[in-house]
């Protein structure tokens, strides 16, 4: 969402010391809002923000609308910052502020993994452990005045395409994993809820923000720019892939805001989609609550701006902010609805009212999370630096690291025997520190690198250091030294893939090929007859096949962006102290996936006629590197699964009418009770993914699709573990090209893991296809076809640039 | 050339250390070489060479091969470094170290325009110029120890497509203007002639490097990165397009080196490409002297590794090395030959007589350069920090920015009288340091903004400053500070456009559009309706016609990278004080261009049946948005042109047989007449470019083609300056498609500048067509079809990547 690192920079220097100056409103009796009942805590969160804004001029509300709110110092109200991140800790952002001097109080905060590497580790209590440690330090931040109450996380736009820059901050590809983790990711940030549902307390310990609403997963990709990027996205793909983790959001974990993004879908920015925003969103999701309401839209920031430009959407500045604020963005990160709202109120395109909506929704906001309580009352309140960085903290961030490792390849290399011998660690990743935390990241307390973990595992004169090729270096400069290390070594550990350089906010990637130096160096190191792993490490997966089939390489692993502790994490891996169970989150296709697949094309579904493939390991027809759920383990697995009772076959009629769920597609299944048993040496764990597949409902039919997940800890030589995967009505439905999702009768099987082999089992639907949920259409004019076209912009972008070919801009005097 | 920033800083360490030891062999008659020929000054540069070759052993050589040369202690042969930079000024480079002192000796040197600003002056008297002081100032480096005397410049690629990075380097787009100007450049870098071709003397001043031989003009586009990018080129677009600079070079002005691309060209990379290197470059251009050779071809830094991989034509790494030394490549910059030289010698790949050819030339250069001789007897050894940024060469380069400097659009606005008047100067560009140097720069003096400008012109109270959105900041951040700006001003000047964060070394761009950001700002400046003024910067060419036709903005100047003094030259001619007469170097296309030409298309000739429109201002079907050549004046002309004689038909086997050239296209045909007189009021330079139309040759035919040009200084008003545009038989002249130049009869037209309305003559040759170049054929399955392949790498590049599909990398051990 940053869209220059400058900005942060200079906002974080204003924020920090208007949050210094006082931090919460003043509600004492003697105060300004004394008397005014946004003060009662006895009302509800609506009933008191509408009360205060009613005291608000007009010039006032619209400076409510923007994200860095200057407050109303005649009413007591402070400054706000509600732009704070923390996508995998509490980090860097306009709205936080870490204290500059080393060892000081508040100068770090713990750093997980990024979410891709979370994400593969197909652990939910893991996700919500990792999310309650990151609130718990933001809120002690919060009362340090260092830190807001409202996060603009999770990015929860499935990872579509491996070229994705911001892939890395997503849990990966599938819809179905994307909800389950952001429904235990979200219940640990609000603290709403512990993995069973049980709630904290009266207040909200933050509002966190589901972005990008919707279709956002392009930066910039040959020409096409986020800001202007209109995703052509048929019905049937936008309700089954894109908006599953947005209602899981909204419809049932009730988060607190969300995010609209830069691109447009289907011809209409999403800033300004009433229909979306309003209908889908606020109407059929269900995300209000009436006296209980407090639930906003955020721009991202400038996404007004681009309404007009480069969208051209809006044919004035005003209308552009008007329209925005209109279709229910009610909060501005920018200068739109500073600059441009006063004058659409001027020309009368919005009122009072409209103002009203935004702002109310924004304070009863602020009203939940107890911004205008008593601290007294408020446990969150009383969180300090003794809460942050804990020694649970370094241990989570640790097992996080070990937990979404994934094991590719194993040639019998590893676990490797490390005492006694040399060892080269060698590449751009070996000592690597701040890549370790990939993007949106905090100071964290530190950051251990494999070299570091290998000095202190082996001592100094054991371990032979060499930095590698960058992922943008193309040259051998580094070449002299990498094979001083290798060859004065016994083993050799190579850390690369990419990073930053090549994928990140504002780059996408052009190629999921390794960099030709890279493979080069590899190459001539496996020539050295040496024990030797490589470990990937980035987001984006990158084409291994050369690595996988090189028989000079024993091991392969992926890492990810592994955080704080990551360099130990991946070292213990190595020489078994932890043993890897990570699944890959996302597929790992061939490098000609790239000149098969334009990444403007948002269609999931494979098209022959057309040469195309299809996306993710649902639909794609082409031979894969490794599949998405591939992982291997220092041990081997077998495993049994079973329905509850005798039943193969159920009656749709049946399993539809006896659920006291508000929404048929949450209705429970079954539960597949499920047994795996370590039939090899080696304590592990073992994440169960359980896939559907069968031909029901709409042709084509998906290649499988995930259904469950459970993770099974510390499974120890020849014990099992019990697991209960369960299953929903609407884990087992499909989406018809209306949006509608229907259970569908037929011939369904069950399969645990990613191929056929551990444990498979069959059920029939029968009877009539009953709607689980009837999907709202969008007005007729725009329904996109998803098929496949060439998008407006491509080829023609630029930074936010104009695509049309020398037309004159709507920047003439005329339009004034 | 440079593959990385790092890199560059590593090294310039490392050589300035060497360097400063020992600048130069000792040649004494008590030293290690005192008995040998090599010091002998009576003998030929070639038989002193072979001298010193012949004492050295093979590992000697092979080291000799490098471009970080580390000498031989025992001959008393100092460390080497051969790569040095002085694209526009002496530039930090390896060989090139700046002293870090402020205030102290060869702590700068003069920073002069970019070539492609230097190129819109049309001038090839200055070009000399500024070449002139360039190695002037390099000699002095060097005479200090802090320069080598070989400069790895020009950049003398044709500018054929508006997104390459590199095209800031060159002077623009035109064949015939790049050999003029490059003939003009190294006459002034090599000391080997004034502009009338008058030698120095007995040594060579520098020795200069044309490059990148050849077909090199794309870095990272849509996955195609130079590292991997095979050419498609068709024999005729080599030889009418790709390669007469690179004729001029060798052939016309025998500059002392050469360096091979990253490229491949129809399947070959460059630096392993025989037929280029030897039939072409040493044969046909006849680039040797005998005895009086020393013309040595360098690599592009690792792109002999590029022949390996990923070009994979060299399925060995000693293959790879092997190849490029015998196909003439005769120093590397990279590690590939001193890595794998001795393992191609063990594998007997090479012999000594390859190492040999190489190294000789190698030193033979070195002594044509003085480098075994003594001092005493050379005046550029005397050269001193006396001679590096002089009152004239700070007056050269405020001049070449002026001259450069191209005025695109004057609705009545400029000049502007500012006496009295407050002036805001916003924009990205309008405080300006390093942005105005461009790439392969060095410490200037000073860099002087037009923000710098302006407060000296008006004073500090005056001047309102903002920043702008940069061209890759798509935020409205500093839209208040810009407003505020142009609030309080009576005239807005914006200083934008691009730089080096879109256009850069290994950046190509994928729009030619302005950034929306800057379009909204400068859409609502215009609204203000105060005077404004936008001067558009950066190399490559925007499609500005939003500006063009805005009616709020009076003025459009284009400035390139006018160098140290560039702010200043700038608000000269838009006060009036200078006038602007620079013309476009290369053609403003609309943004449309990008969608309709991939930039992996080498073809110029438009192609009705692919949609393909053509490349540069002689094929481009399109309508542009300002033409090659275009640029208004602050005054009016009228202009006369006449052939000498009353001939106005001309018989093709007399006009050819009364040639003394050794080449028959460099026989004069005939002296133009020029008559301009400045009809207007404003004294004003005239840059008088001669077009030639008709058809002529093998269809299609070009629109027009530039065949002369020379620019007139200073005529004031009322005034006229008489030129003698000289024409060649080449410059009249078709090549066929098998590469042949051939003089063809038929009606031809001259026309005066970029539109007829000013001056055209016609006349005719008759008799049988005359081939006046016969081309060395490539070999049969070498010839490009430069018909819109998609080349081999497209869509699936990266980093020097691996570009087909999940194969196995020649890296297994089976390769050893």
């Amino acid at each position: 969402m940053a869209k220059s690192t400058l900005l942060l920079g200079g906002l974080v220097t204003l924020s920090r010391s208007t949050l210094a100056a006082s931090n919460f409103p003043d509600c004492s009796s003697s105060g300004p809002l004394g008397n005014n009942s946004v003060c009662d805590t006895s009302l509800d969160a609506v009933t008191r923000a509408r009360a205060l804004v009613a005291v608000l001029t007009t010039a006032e509300k619209i400076n409510a609308t923007i994200s860095t709110y200057p407050g109303v110092p005649r009413l007591g109200l402070p400054p706000y910052e509600w732009w704070n991140e923390a996508l995998h800790g509490v980090a860097k952002s306009p709205g936080v502020s870490f204290n500059p001097d080393n060892g000081s109080e508040f100068q770090h905060a713990t750093s997980f993994p990024q979410p891709i590497t979370l994400g593969a580790a197909f652990d939910d209590a893991l996700v919500h452990a990792v999310a309650t440690v990151v609130s718990t330090e933001a809120r002690a931040f919060s009362n340090a005045g260092r830190a807001g109450l409202d996060f603009w996380t999770p990015n929860i736009n499935p990872f579509r395409d491996a070229r994705w820059g911001r892939g890395q901050e997503t849990p990966g590809e599938d819809p179905f994993h994307l909800s389950s983790y952001v429904k235990a990711l979200i219940s640990g940030l609000e603290g709403t809820g512990d993995s069973a549902g049980n709630k904290d307390g009266k207040y909200k310990k933050l509002v966190s923000t589901c972005k990008h609403f919707a279709g956002y997963d392009l930066e910039n990709w040959n020409g096409n720019y986020r800001y202007q990027f209109d995703a052509s996205i048929s019905t049937q793909d936008m309700v089954e892939y894109y908006l599953p983790s947005f209602q899981t959001c909204a419809r049932d974990v009730k988060v607190g805001g969300f995010m609209c993004s830069y691109n447009a879908v289907n011809g209409v920015p999403t800033c300004a989609d009433h229909w979306l925003l309003n209908d889908v969103l606020r109407d059929h999701w269900n995300w209000t609550g009436g006296s209980d309401d407090g639930f906003w839209v955020t721009s991202d920031c400038d996404s007004v701006q681009n309404v007009f430009l480069p969208h051209r959407w809006a044919t004035t500045r005003e209308g552009a902010a008007a329209a925005s604020l209109k279709a229910g963005t009610d909060l501005n990160c920018g200068t739109y609805y500073s600059h441009h709202l006063q004058g659409a109120y001027d020309q009368g395109l919005i009122d009072d009212t409209d103002l009203d909506t935004a702002v109310t929704r924004l304070y009863a906001s602020l009203v939940k999370l107890g911004y205008f309580d008593p601290a007294e009352s408020q446990p969150y309140r009383s969180l300090g630096w003794e809460d942050v960085d804990t020694p649970e903290a370094q241990q989570l961030a640790y097992t996080a690291a070990v937990s979404g490792t994934v094991l590719l390849k194993n040639n019998n290399t590893l676990p490797l025997d490390l005492k006694g011998k040399k060892v080269a660690v060698i590449g751009d990743w070996a000592d690597a520190t701040s890549q370790l935390q990939g993007n949106y990241f905090g100071v964290a307390p530190y950051l251990r690198s494999p070299f570091y973990a290998a000095q202190q595992l082996l001592g100094n004169d054991s371990v032979f250091y060499s930095a590698g090729p960058t992922n943008r270096d193309p040259t051998t400069n580094a070449w002299d030294s990498i094979l001083e290390a290798a060859y004065a070594a016994d083993v050799i550990l190579y850390f690369g893939g990419i990073d930053e350089n090549v994928e990140a906010e504002e780059t996408d990637r052009v190629s999921i090929s390794w960099s030709g130096p890279q493979l080069d160096i590899i190459g001539e190191l496996a020539l050295l007859g040496k024990p030797m792993v490589v470990v990937a490490l980035g987001g984006g997966q990158l084409d291994s096949s050369p690595i996988a089939e090189n028989s000079g390489v024993g091991a392969l692993l992926w890492g990810g962006y592994p955080g704080q502790d990551g360099g130990v994490a991946l070292l213990d891996i190595i020489i078994g102290k932890q043993s890897p169970a990570g699944r890959l989150p996302t597929t790992q296709y061939p490098a000609s996936f790239t000149s098969a697949v334009p990444m403007t094309d948002m269609a999931l579904r494979p098209a022959a006629g057309n040469n195309y493939p299809g996306r993710t390991y649902r639909w794609y027809q082409g031979d894969v590197v490794f599949g998405f759920g591939y992982g291997l383990h220092y041990t081997t697995f077998d495993a049994e699964i079973s329905l509850p009772g005798s039943g193969e076959s159920f009656d749709i009629a049946d399993i539809t009418s006896n659920c006291a769920e508000e929404y048929l597609d949450l209705c429970p299944f079954a539960s597949v009770a499920t047994t795996i048993t370590n039939t090899g040496n080696v304590t592990s764990d073992y994440s169960a993914l359980l896939f559907l597949k069968g031909e029901f409902g709409p042709a084509p039919h998906p290649l499988k699709t995930l259904v469950s997940y459970e993770r099974a800890h510390n499974i120890s030589a020849s014990n099992s573990a019990q697991l209960a995967l369960n299953l929903t009505l609407g884990s087992l439905s499909r989406v018809d090209e209306n949006g509608n999702r229907i259970l569908y009768p037929g011939s369904y099987s069950l399969q645990l893991d990613v191929e056929p082999g551990l444990a498979t089992l069959n059920f029939t639907l029968s009877g009539e296809a009953k709607t689980l949920d009837e999907w709202p259409a969008a007005p007729a004019n725009r329904s996109g076809t998803g098929t496949h076209e060439v998008p407006a912009g491509y080829f023609v972008g630029g930074y936010g640039s104009v695509n049309d070919a020398g037309g004159q801009l709507p920047l003439d005097k005329s339009e004034a």
